[in-house]
């Protein structure tokens, strides 16, 4: 098996079929070695949206900053309010400005005017002479009050490198004066699909550039005739995708031509099933992942394969981009012990239930399926009512999992 | 309570305080009981990723189009290889079409070659003389095959309506040749955001943008100063949500000013913290929702009240869009019973430790936070140690949950 990682020791394999197939693990392992120079780029904070911070961000002033009212109702001094009850209420003076045995109206959010120390709230004070209102409850200093720099420290870390920003980042970063942040460039990804154009190419074509943009990058490229052509013009990539003519047949191009133009073949045949005929190579120093033609193999090589590379390009987490949960399964699931099977399961009441084998699915029973399970190579399945992972394809808003 | 409903009752709160503050079922049930004209559209289905149809789309011919090579092998009639075994090779002659006792070249995908009923694989051959091979195993009819119509009949569902589509519709419809497909109009969404321009109402303009976009809505408007106008403009809109100036100040004129231009206020103050100064009311047929200025309070009224509308108008699920899980709890939390709380957490090791109370957390607590623990009305809080459902900011690629 050494000997297919050395890229001297690619052969053509069509006609002949896969001698061996590599372990998806040491796929992996290969994808997260691959060097590469991380781009960054500096845009406007407010349209930074999901992408991947490049720098930690820390705070440039308090926040908040200045001592705040917390909730809406007076500012006091706390001693004034000491030993304040329902059965001993004090009167204090309404005020515009702060002082001895003076209150002032504020609102939640308003700068705290300089001399109170605590806000009593609406509820606690009660009816009083024009001009004057009593406290019923005794204020401790701080109470009613978000003070400055409580939220957050100038010069604290506020948002660190690697963090894919959220809504309320954009917010933050706003009121910390941020007007740009330096993010990970979008890895561009070519896109070359062995056509004719029209046919099931087109379909392979628009689900990758949907993946592709899922995963944080840019795709461009699509369906071609001349596979060589092609791809030798997306060397200008950061990662290059064929898809189609991965196999082991006579019209199987896709790796010979890969070689033709330049690059060169790491592993051809990957031990996993749909998605088996899926090669890694390189041309002039980027990746090139060979994908298979088959909708669901190409669907599952992309996850496997092609999407890890290009979260990590981008910055994001290597981690499958689904929610998982257990469930015990509903139907056991066969497999073979040296190759990882993925395969598609329904969610059934409390149950998964496999509704194809990793072998003969085709794409509609994947777009059937609510996720998958992925059998790791050293097992032969799993048997029926055992607990499995599933990797769900829309995971939101399920109040169901529990930490095991 | 019940003449809270009444927008007739509605009165000026400002410098009064909420009387009383709705229970966010009652919020949640007027939301989805909101009156609206559901509109569609028609687009190119390559383009509609993450889009929900708003029909049901059938199969319009069969997948497979005709009976294919399942695997890379010889195409063959079953009968012939009869008994064929290690100890028994039966002799076939290669050829290019078929016929009784000769084998067919096939490759994954390709049409099945007519007459032959089944594909034995690469390794189901031996050595033979030139021109022919040797079936070492035995195949059964329909073996190796897809056949026609075996992944989805012509006229079966395909992709229900509600389908949010994902890359592999995209595929699947593309091979169906479906190029258009109707989906539901993305929800206009006018942003009214309390100005002026620059200060924190511009964090909170980019953080509603980002979270209007993420539900499937349009987001259109911003920061504005003069309230009335802009409330009066939105009406094109098919959601309204103003941000800022909600409370009982006396600054606070999103509710009479939403009155004003001919709106009606349905509930003003929400038994939920942060975000109790929310209001919901209506204009010209339309919902207004008036969350508040506070980020955080904004952040949580978006995400409990406005994103729960705008999901349910762009037909998208009502859940809220966090995968879950449950954790035990680091440290108790407490709350009021009569009131949600919505409590930002953090994730260490095993646990889920609150970092702030519903009450004083501001916008960079939320920012810290992994997830959101919901701490409903019925509970006055949670121990230490008890098992809650965490609803997370980033749940992808977390194989830690199991179905309880």
């Amino acid at each position: 098996m050494a000997e297919a990682d050395s890229p001297s020791a690619w052969r053509d394999i069509r006609g002949v079929g896969f001698a061996e197939r590599a372990p998806l693990a040491r796929a992996w392992a290969w994808l997260d070695a691959a060097p590469f120079v991380p781009a960054c780029e500096t845009m406007p904070a407010a349209q930074a949206i999901g992408r991947v911070l490049a720098a930690d961000v820390s705070a440039s002033r308090d926040l908040p900053t200045t001592d705040r009212a917390a909730i809406d109702g007076f500012a006091v001094r706390a001693g004034d309010t000491e030993s304040a009850g329902i059965y001993n209420p004090l009167l204090l003076a309404l005020s515009d400005s702060p002082g001895a045995g003076s209150a002032v109206p504020v609102f939640a959010g308003a700068p705290l005017p300089p001399g109170a120390d605590a806000v009593v709230a609406f509820s606690s004070v009660s009816g009083s002479a024009p001009g004057h209102l009593q406290v019923i409850v005794e204020a401790a200093a701080g109470e009613g009050i978000a003070p400055r720099g409580g939220a957050l420290r100038a010069g604290a870390m506020a948002l660190c490198r690697g963090r894919r920003l959220r809504p309320p980042d954009l917010a933050l970063l706003a009121m910390l004066g941020i007007e740009d942040v330096t993010v990970f460039a979008r890895p561009r990804t070519r896109l070359v699909v062995a056509g004719p154009k029209g046919g099931d190419a087109e379909a392979l074509a628009a689900m990758l550039r949907a993946l592709v943009v899922r995963d944080g990058g840019v795709p461009s490229g699509g369906v071609c005739k001349w596979f060589g052509e092609a791809i030798a013009m997306a060397a200008e990539a950061d990662v290059i995708l064929t898809a189609g003519r991965s196999g082991a047949g006579e019209d199987d191009v896709a790796a010979p031509t890969l070689v033709e133009v330049g690059g060169e073949m790491a592993m051809h045949g990957i031990a996993m099933r749909p998605g088996a005929s899926s090669g890694l190579g390189r041309l002039r120093g980027k990746v090139v992942l060979l994908l298979p033609g088959s909708p669901l193999a190409c669907l599952i090589a992309y996850d496997m394969l092609a999407g890890r590379l290009i979260r990590r390009l981008g910055g994001f987490s290597l981690d499958l981009p689904y929610p998982c949960a257990t469930y015990p399964l509903g139907r056991k699931i066969v497999s073979a012990i040296g190759i990882t099977d993925v395969v598609p399961v329904a969610l059934a009441g409390e149950a998964a239930v496999p509704i194809a084998s990793a072998e003969s699915a085709e794409l509609a029973a994947s777009c059937r399926a609510d996720g998958f399970v992925v059998v790791p190579e050293a097992l032969e399945g799993y048997a029926e009512g055992e607990t499995v992972a599933v990797c769900l394809y829309d995971g939101f808003g399920r109040h169901l999992y529990s930490r095991a």
